[in-house]
């Protein structure tokens, strides 16, 4: 099965659901700078959201760059993975009204999501790595010792579970567990570039 | 006349209608779990819609893989077909309003909305095949012993009555007849993979 | 210049555009059929509007699918006719205000947007053809005789005029005039099945 | 690394960006011609976003056509791009709560956001000429001499600077910069021609 146009389906998701976000920032009541430093907040969120949602945009795009195949099961796994990131608007707008990050409810739900993505990310992985069998360019990429999205399930399920007397911790943990996201994986890199030659 | 900017039109109205859904979620008015509790109906009808257009765009996405040819009709059929999904958000806000799925006039819509777009996909479908040929991959692949369109519209139509007399009985019967769908074609699958052996 | 991203980039607008006017269809006030019958004017309008940019976009489509070159201008002249395209959620909300399609200026308004749409679209198919040549698919299909934009401004403007005195006459008429859009151009049509056999 | 993922996600952004604004432009409260009056400076700063946008667009369209490779930084660059452009919905709604653009803060807001646009525009530039190499065609097309960018940002920190005098001049100044970039860079037309040539 092709794998372009879930490609473009996620690509259309995800850009939606990071831009009706920003519907979520309501102009400052006054035209002042003192009115801007008013939804100090609702940026702050929003700054984080984009950046969570560019972090699964990025990795998303690498993942699949090396895939070849995909099954019926990784397109469900992947619809799945878009119904959970959908909830940022809503999880965003909710940890807003609690007022400067400080209520449980709306930050473990915040967190709740991130890891319930996760999960499905790394379900979605293996499955990848099934479907195009070990000796493809996925399965030696990610491989037996391909431990991150496991880490990040145990950081995101930690970042709840702090978050449950530190709310403002499932920001702190969920950001750093991010950052390991940021530099694409450099195997998928390394994968890349010498099919990029014998193209080129 | 080619099929990739119709798939690509396709793919961003179904994500689109996904995503804005989520912009009728309102904060629960507390910030505790008991606010997100209050929400849950919201919750649960987002969750419903959001499978529903998961199904439509997994199956449109079958479809349209061992498609070779689109005639105008096909074009308008779809648009038809664009048409009606694009009206989950509308359906799905006024469900809500009824209360706890027990309200009589915005269930019956909402199932005359999935009978309406299973009418265009069975007409389509038949087009398709026609446009094709018989012995096409399509024609091959869904020929005349393939029913599954006409039971869907059967079981649709019967949401709608039953839901006359209950109308949660809507979406209990819609549900089941969507689980139909869940797993792609097989007869489609098989025809892919031949395909891709080729390709590869 | 390449023209897919363009294609893209006008799918992805017009798509937009097209399901965020459902975000202005309100959930009637009570849960009844009478409640719905009570919205047939929001539902109406959203009708033909939806009606109206899915025909742009299939003569975009079919238009697009016989160039190979676009200029400079031809992208500016796409984003300008995007520009009034995008107008259609506010003009369908704004008529709906005026009740009953009977208010005027509102109605000549969203007849305003599609004169201006459809001078547009005449600037853009002549520039088209300068710039993939007379003896090009474009060139050939659509050359001097071809003379259903003029015939479309003509009416769209006359829609406007008539408006003027009788509301309701921008929809007639306009209605009309879209009409003759509906089936692909067939010039086109043949060019692509040429093209097409070639390609198989 | 490909690059016609990046191209796609950011054509949905842009794409979603442009639309939604109009979403801020509310139907006037009579259904008369002075009523389309009282609403002008929305209709102004939506013309004024739009025409932004586009430049940015159009330009990013010219940019990646004679772009090959794209590395981590560049995506990272493309995003933080996107972040700033997404900040137009709320910029454009803020300006006009000012009332008739005299308001300091809002319009000081507006400039910022270009500002840093223009600034990641001219890291993303020096990076894919890096990346591509000197003797790439973006690296022969926007070498050494190529100093728009740095033009850009100059005006848009005038824009800023002059706006905290007169905050009308964000608008005037800015305007004039984005005037700069309607023609597309001829040397990169160049380029593409020459391709363009070979491919056909």
């Amino acid at each position: 099965m092709g794998k372009s146009r879930i490609e473009a389906f996620t690509d259309a998701i995800i850009a939606i659901v990071m831009t009706i976000m920003v519907l979520e920032i309501h102009a400052p009541e006054t035209s002042t700078f003192k009115g801007l430093w008013g939804i100090r907040d609702s940026l702050s969120i929003y700054a984080f959201s984009f950046f969570v949602l560019s972090v699964y945009w990025i990795n998303h795009h690498h993942l699949f760059s090396i895939v070849h195949k995909v099954s019926g099961r990784v397109i469900w796994l992947n619809m799945i993975l878009m119904f959970f990131l959908s909830f940022f608007p809503f999880t965003s707008a909710w940890v807003l009204e609690g007022g400067h990050f400080a209520a449980k409810a709306p930050e473990l739900t915040y967190g709740t999501v991130i890891l319930l993505a996760n999960i499905i990310w790394a379900l979605m992985v293996q499955d990848l790595i099934r479907v195009n069998g070990k000796q493809s360019l996925i399965g030696k990429s990610l491989g037996a010792d391909y431990n991150k999205p496991f880490i990040s399930i145990g950081m995101a399920a930690l970042a709840v579970v702090i978050g449950i007397y530190v709310p403002l911790a499932v920001f702190a943990i969920d950001g750093l567990m991010f950052l390991l996201w940021i530099v694409p994986e450099k195997r998928i890199e390394r994968t890349l570039q010498n099919n990029k030659k014998e193209d080129d």
